[in-house]
């Protein structure tokens, strides 16, 4: 069997060449399809999701898997064979009727979800969101199992592989501890400054339009951009697609999720071309991708040098003058920070807590600690020992993230792994390349690109996380580099 | 096994489902992908139909299809599981090295075919297209082997199946003998009146785009109208989509093709919708397909009371008037016939004898009693017979189709069928519906597309093609029927 290896790689192949498929028609959904066609929709991803899952199950990889352990690799194929072998594993753990009965009860309590929370009925949500806790916890004792991890980390794995609790959770904890006299201070010395100006619309969308397409070729992006509910980077490998929302009252809706998903597109773009259908050429995780998106999104995005080329820009853009459309003014804005209840609205500073508080619930749960009949009382406990203060009502509480309902457990930590990672990354970048702040005042990215690219991006997923963080920066994850980055920017 | 029916049916449905991911792909491959994202996407493609056409070689069929014949079934299910055998007998016929092969050398073949036409070089195409038509010759013999029928009657069958040579030839032959004295007569008339006036552009893209959008919703189509290179009929079941193309100096463009392709989005759509995912509830084939198309586009939409209704409409659109926006006008315009030698230029009487020359010569060129090196010359004796007209080069004549050189051998004659079929079903649908002609003289076409909708879309493939038209007109397909419209309309 010396062509074991090379079969397998022409199945995978085969197999990220459907998942490009559902790639492009998940976009479809979200950006082209009619609303009618939306069971005929749900049909397809369904028979396309089913023949990809069924590829890792197929009966002849676990002897082309042994029999490849025993060929000469180079270090991108023996990376290439792990990483094979790490799917198939997960793929084999979890029995077919519980897949299935897993995406028959988050489907369902998704439904019942959005009628729960617009009615703030925690109670109508638990009986449902109890069967998917459940599902959630035998998929994670079935991953454990093969894993060797605990249940919480089994999950989490799917979203970040090789991402622990014992390594990122205390670092988690640092920042919770750190937050409440950071916020603190930060609150005093925003009082003594004026509040924004507001930006009084309207603002035509086609000028919006020309912003953003300015902005994403600057970054480098070449792809296609479109109009959808919730911005999102999707598409192919080969055909990376953004997408944005515009609103005519509020232009920063469309300049923030643009610089998003640009980041995202970016990563996508940069992956190992020779590797680009195969595991190992995969984006590392969600984690790392999310630290792609907030390198744009945050790092640079919220730049004081950015800000002061941007400003100028807009009020070109947008035909404006005075006051509101000052540097100084965009830049009070985009440092404003509040506590407030709902994560997706959060700023830099406080969107981790929102994190940790989800991340210690979910966790308390999977492993039975804590019962889901008390989640809306820890929900609120857990706001007041973070934030200071609790919702007046569970849709602004418990309730208000579809990731649960959903079936997506073990995925909030990957938002503020990214925003650490990116500070990390952008504190890197700025040793690497010194003239980095003067660039980008003339929004010139074409180095920093170039080394995200060299960093992170070409590595696909031949480093851990944890490996390619230490060969891009010099030291594993560090929540002192973070709350650095947070107190020169808002101290 | 009294379960293998629904099994089958299982089966088909998740097939059906992967055939409409397939759909909406090429969809967006002609209207949407950027042209970088064009290697990618061929691998996409070949991934789902390699997953499509794998479906039907699933080892558990052969025992299901034999297990379900014991089982007490109702007349559709009797029909699909007839219709299910046949696709897998079709299937397993054909060994994967010759499909593969197959596809190889059309690809390669379709590629030096643009070169060769271009340079009008048939000594360039002849040792490519050799292979072609070996491959085909060998399809063609293993389809008949378990057809039990002739080799052209094998590839024929994969675009309209149950039709046969022995059933369409005589009546081509008859339309054949009929055309040189009926074009004769036609000319002489022709000559007495006035040469139409030309319609003298630009013509805005915009308008012509909403002239398009009430046309198709007048009709009953309610899906997405975008833009492509080449007008098409695609999408997937219940997301029916057409194209179509914008010419500013030429508004006819547009609007014949979006009337050709409504008529087959009205097929689509009209399919039945209790067996749309199984191979009964397909279209019954491509000439079916055809005349529902050319219902609208040759027998509606050169009517003479559509276009004393559209002139009116034409002129008020663009903001025109004069002798060239009369009804007069417009009817002089689209009776006008000629001989010529490009296929998809031609008219509703000289199309014919372009299929029926590439009938008879591919044919031959199946059967062997043709050598492909004899094609020019066989050709152009076959236009001089059919139309009195030679080409003066190979690109203007046996070199001007992709057909042949991409693999698609007995597919000519569903154009004509279509043609022949859409006139006898109109002629039927005049003698059911006393006022169509008023209806149509105010672009009212509710009863006609219901009346199609009845006789032939929600019968799906239930009957044959020679039974649906016996149903519809009360009798099988029938030169003659053609040829009186003809009369009518053009003498």
């Amino acid at each position: 069997m010396t062509d074991a290896y090379p079969a397998l790689e022409a199945h995978f192949a085969r197999r990220s060449a459907l998942q490009g498929a559902l790639g492009i028609l998940n976009w479809d959904s979200r950006t082209m399809m009619p609303p009618a066609a939306s069971p005929a929709r749900a049909e397809q991803l369904a028979a396309l999701e089913g023949a990809i899952h069924g590829a890792l199950l197929d009966e002849r990889l676990p002897d082309w898997l042994e029999a490849a352990e025993t060929v000469d690799l180079d270090d991108w194929q023996r990376a290439n064979l792990a990483e094979m072998r790490r799917e198939v594993l997960l793929a084999r753990a979890v029995p077919a009727d519980l897949v299935e009965a897993n995406a028959r009860a988050s489907s369902h309590c998704e439904m019942i979800w959005r009628t729960a929370k617009a009615e703030k009925d925690f109670a109508l949500l638990l009986p449902h969101l109890r069967v998917v806790l459940d599902r959630q916890r035998e998929i994670a004792a079935a991953n454990a199992a093969v894993l060797g991890c605990g249940l919480y980390d089994a999950l989490h794995e799917q979203y970040e592989p090789g991402s622990r609790v014992a390594a990122f959770g205390p670092v988690f904890d640092e920042y919770a501890a750190f937050l409440p006299g950071f916020l603190a201070r930060l609150e005093e010395r925003q009082a003594t400054e004026p509040a924004p100006e507001p930006y009084e619309g309207p603002f035509p969308i086609e000028t919006q339009r020309r912003l953003v397409a300015d902005l994403a070729e600057r970054l480098g992006f070449n792809g296609r951009i479109d109009q959808s509910l919730h911005a999102f980077c999707g598409g192919a490998t080969g055909d990376v697609r953004i997408t944005t929302r515009y609103d005519e009252d509020n232009f920063f809706k469309a300049l923030k999720s643009s610089l998003h998903e640009t980041g995202h597109a970016l990563y996508e773009m940069g992956r190992p071309a020779a590797w680009a259908a195969q595991p190992v050429g995969l984006a590392r995780g969600l984690g790392v991708h999310e630290s792609q998106s907030l390198s744009f999104d945050m790092q640079v995005g919220r730049h004081p040098a950015f800000l002061a080329w941007l400003a100028p820009q807009l009020a070109r853009a947008f035909g404006r003058e005075g006051e509101a459309w000052s540097v100084d003014n965009l830049c009070r804005r985009f440092r404003r920070v509040e506590r407030s209840f709902i994560r997706v609205d959060a700023d830099e500073v406080t969107y981790p807590a929102h994190v940790i508080l989800r991340w210690r619930l979910e966790q308390a749960m999977i492993e039975g600690r804590m019962d889901l009949a008390d989640l809306p009382e820890a929900w609120n406990q857990g706001m007041r020992d973070l934030l200071g203060i609790a919702p007046p009502d569970d849709a602004l509480g418990c309730m208000q993230d579809i990731h649960w309902p959903s079936g997506a457990w073990g995925y909030f930590p990957t938002y503020t792994l990214g925003a650490m990672m990116a500070a990390q990354l952008f504190d890197a970048a700025r040793r690497d390349l010194p003239g980095l702040d003067e660039q980008i005042g003339r929004a010139e990215f074409a180095d920093l690109t170039a080394w995200l690219g060299e960093k992170v991006h070409r590595w696909g997923r031949r480093l851990s996380t944890h490996d390619l963080l230490v060969q891009a920066t010099g030291k594993p994850l560090d929540a002192g580099i973070f709350k650095a980055h947070l107190q020169a920017r808002y101290l």
